[in-house]
This record gives C-alpha cells, structure tokens and sequence, in this order.
C-alpha cells in the first residue's frame, strides 16, 4: 500500500439544483477527494485550512475512515471557505452566487512529516503556488503526482500554474479546460500539447460524456455511467479524482494498464456521487454497492468480437 | 446472409467547414447508409429518388459495392434533392443554408419485389408517411426494422411519426432528440419511454460523445474514436447507422450481443466517414483499415478488472 497525500479545500458549500437547495453543508475538493479514496482503505492524509466555525463532526467523518487530519489547520476565530452555487436544468452548468476566501485567502500548507515520502500526490484544486508548496515540501519526489486545476488558475496566474504543471505526472482537467490550455480544438492535439508541457498522463473528464485518459500514443476512455436522476453534480470531479488516486495508492501499480482501471473505480464512484446532494450519498456507500456497479460498468462497456 | 433494404435520399450537398468547402457533391442518408452497410458484402438495395442530373457515376458508385440501385427512380426532367449546409468551428453544429426538395417532394417509393421479403428494413431520415409506404409494402414482415428520424419530423409530422415509431423495433436518435421525443433529459429515462413507444431497442447518438444502446433495462455504450482532426461530420449518423444495419444483416443475429457488435462497427465506420469531405473517406476505405480501426476501439474500451 502507498501513502497518498491530499492537499484540498474542506468547506463549506450551498447548492441549488433543480431539485432543491441546502444550507452550508460539507464540501470542498480535498473532503470528495478524501471520502472517494478512503474506500480503497489506503493511508491517506488531507492537508488543509478550515475556521473555528468548523464542526467537528464533519472533520471526524475523515478521521474516522482512516484519513490523517492532524494537517488540517484549524484557524482561532477564522472563518471556513464558502461556496455556493445554483445549477442550470440540464445540470451542466452553473452559477456561482458566492464565494468567500476567508481562511483559504492566507492558507500556508503545512506537509505533515510522515506523508512527506508519500508516494502518491493528489494536488485539488487550488492556487498553483499552494499546490508548488506542497511539492517543495516533499522530502521524497513521489512517484507519482496528480493535479487538478481549473479554468480561473488558467485566466488569472499563467506563469503560476506553468510552473506546477511542468512538475507533475498526471493532470485532470475537463474538455474545456483542455481546449483553453492548449489552444487546440481536438482533445487528442491537446493531451499531445499538455504532454509537451511536463504531465505524462492527461485526463481530460467530460462530465456526464465520460473521461479520456492519454498516455504516449494510447488512450483509454471511461464512459459515465448513465443515471435515471442525477441530484447534484457537485464534488463529481473530486471524487473521481480521488478514485483514481486511491485505487492507484491500493495497488502501487501506476503502470497504464493500472491507470484505465483506476479510471473506471473514479467513474465508478463520482456516479454515486451525484445521487444526493453533496457528500450525502458518499457517506453511506459500501463496498459491495460499488463491486456492483463495477459490473454495470463492465456490461456496459465490454464486446466480443474477433479479429478477423 | 439476410437481405437488408435501405429507403433514404440519394441527393447533392454542398457543405462548408472551418477547413474549406465542396461545390455540389453526392451526399443523402441512402447513399451513406448504402456505402457503410456495402462494406459487410452483404445483399442491399436502395429505394429513393433522382432527378436526370443525377451522374451515372454517382450511381455506379453503389452499384460496384453490390448495391441493388434498380429502385433508385430516376424522374426524367426532374432535379435530384438538394442540401447545402456551414458548420460552425466546434463541428457540433451547423446552419442549413439551402434545401431544396425537388423530385423528393412527390417521393412515392417502390420496394423491389426481390427485396420485399428483406429480413432487415433500414428506414432513413424521410417523411414518415414515405417511411410507413416502404413498410406497408413489405410482403414479409421484417425480422428487425430500424427507424431513423429526426427533430424537424417531430416538430411537423408527430401524429405520423408516431405511426411509424410503434412499428419498428429500433429507433435511432440523437440525445436532444431523444429529450424531445420522451420529454425526459435523463437519457435513462427518456429510452424508457421511447420503449413504450414501439421500439424495443433505443439507439441513442451523442456524436463525438459516442452512442447508447437500450434494451429490456440493459446498457451498452461505444464511444465515438478521439480523433486528430474531424474534417466534416455530413453523413456521420448516417454511416453509424448503414454499419450497425450491415453488420446486423451479415450475421444474421438480432440479439443484444449481437447488437453490441453493431454499434462498435456503426462507430467505427462513422470514425471513417468523418475524415474527409462528404462520401470521399468512406469510397476509399478497406477492409484492413477498418479491422486495424477495430483494434483501436479495443484499446480504448477493455479493461480487465477482478470483482472481488
């Protein structure tokens, strides 16, 4: 088993959909990310900020599926990340109604020194020089370090993000993100132009279309799994993010073949994600739900036909 | 070896893309569908309709693949149907610049007597009153019928097409489509209603998001291939559609698995179709290339995981 650092915001959210609204609730990257790989019960540790305001409760929902949480900074009189948000019918888009830094405006990570050899490195979205950080403070270059960024990093710190892109192995950012970070139309001209820029692995997610994963020529494609309802796409991208980097840690296998199916257990878990609101329904998943679902997706997905 | 008899418009296009533009070319659902089944040898007639300024050789071009082209009328002093259409830069969309129907509009079509016992019915995008003639005509009901249609079919003729959709048994949309037709945007959902329709098969195109099959509660999903460059997407669905009807006729094997196999080959084709202008890519395709193509979707779709 590898240890797998997680550096992610914990907050909290407000979210409408069309199916309704919550008060602040759980979220933040590094909570899905932390949830999603704690189902492969790997050693696991999240570094972040959150304020006073903080419930204890929902740090204690990390700890006890065996995530480390002694990194999570807690700030005296600070107050926790907000965000909300309302989404669109189709559920592929969103407006942000509001957003305060507040403890994450000053967040200085802190690496805790018993992951600072982890093997696996899971940088959520956040600031490129909060992620450039956490790589400086590894005592040990992972062997395998996974980013995701999005869209405002690209607008609004270029040269930042350039400098932490060109440091990992892997990066996960959606089709669009794709396009904007490579100027390029085609996803497979721009995995090749990402490529050029340092990560090795590019994961491009395309939401309810599915997720492409290209590496030196090949490329591998986990479709979503098709849902009668989904309730709330938020933490989706996390948690298959954090699949991903919870079933690689599990198997200390980072080879390609590895890789598709660590992409299929983060497509596999985020169609769960969506099914209630926030971390609802990843708070009471099972194993056994999730070996399911891993059929469904192979019924899916697989064919027999020779080769003539 | 079952008979497969195809009924679609055999016509000029005249398209423009962000890579340049065709003056008129041979283009219409009936000549794709034709091209992409005559790929699987199989035994196939055309029924549709040209005016005299139709080129022999555009009709040769079916008859050399072993297209039956006797039920191809040609209206003497009559003008072939026309289509022009731009695309706009992501290719997903487009504007329809000229339409002209000329012979099309007094369409009456003749099944041939040799084909009226054809075990697979390929009915494409038409008027559904000339879709329901060729069914009314058939002396043998067919083993499968597939229906293609579209949202101008919806939005004009719904009483009729629903008179065509309760006679088929595979019905083969694209995803707005489907929303339209069920009234659903869950996907899931909206195959169930078409079910109760008529078809006890959904097909369900996404374009460069791939294509869903629905059966009986069952899923089967082909991506389409990531691509270089997609140079024009005229005839893509179309294609899909004369592969998923050949390969269906050559193995004579209705079944879901079988069906499986159809979709992989209907995408495959369609990956084909796109690359060059019009029908150019698709008259110049070999069988290696397609079975070198097959491998690809291999690559980009097995997995091997053990359910624990």
């Amino acid at each position: 088993m590898s240890k797998l650092l997680i550096v992610g915001t914990v907050a909290f959210d407000a979210i409408e959909t069309p199916f309704g609204k919550t008060d602040k609730i759980l979220g933040g990257a590094g909570t899905y990310i932390g949830l999603s790989a704690a189902h492969f019960g790997v050693d696991a540790a999240v570094v972040s900020v959150v304020g006073d305001d903080f419930p204890q409760e929902y740090l204690d929902l990390l700890k006890n599926r065996n995530i480390d949480i002694s990194a999570i900074e807690i700030v005296k009189g600070g107050k926790t990340f907000f965000w909300s948000g309302r989404y669109h019918n189709d559920l592929n888009s969103r407006d942000t109604l509001d957003t305060q830094l507040n403890v994450l405006a000053d967040f200085s990570p802190k690496v805790p020194e018993a992951y600072s050899d982890a093997e696996i490195l899971m940088l959520g979205n956040l600031h490129p020089m909060v992620q450039l950080s956490v790589i400086d403070q590894m005592t040990t270059k992972p062997k395998l370090t996974i980013l995701d960024t999005m869209n405002f990093w690209m607008d609004n710190t270029w040269d930042e993000l350039m400098q932490v892109i060109e440091k990992v192995d892997v990066i996960t950012i959606n089709d669009e993100e794709a396009r904007q970070l490579s100027g390029e139309y085609s996803l497979v001209k721009a995995a090749q132009k990402i490529h050029g820029m340092g990560p090795k692995y590019v994961v491009i997610k395309k939401g309810e279309h599915g997720a492409l994963l290209f590496h030196n020529g090949n490329i591998f494609f986990a479709p979503a799994l098709p849902l009668e309802e989904v309730f709330d796409p938020t933490g989706a991208g996390d948690t298959f993010a954090g699949g991903f980097a919870g079933y690689l840690a599990k198997h200390e296998d980072i080879s390609f073949e590895s890789m598709k199916n660590a992409i299929i257990y983060g497509s596999n878990l985020a169609s769960f994600c969506v099914e209630k609101f926030g971390t609802q329904r990843m708070e009471s998943l099972t194993k056994s739900e999730v070996q399911d679902r891993l059929q469904q997706f192979k019924d899916l997905t697989q064919f027999e036909i020779e080769l003539s």
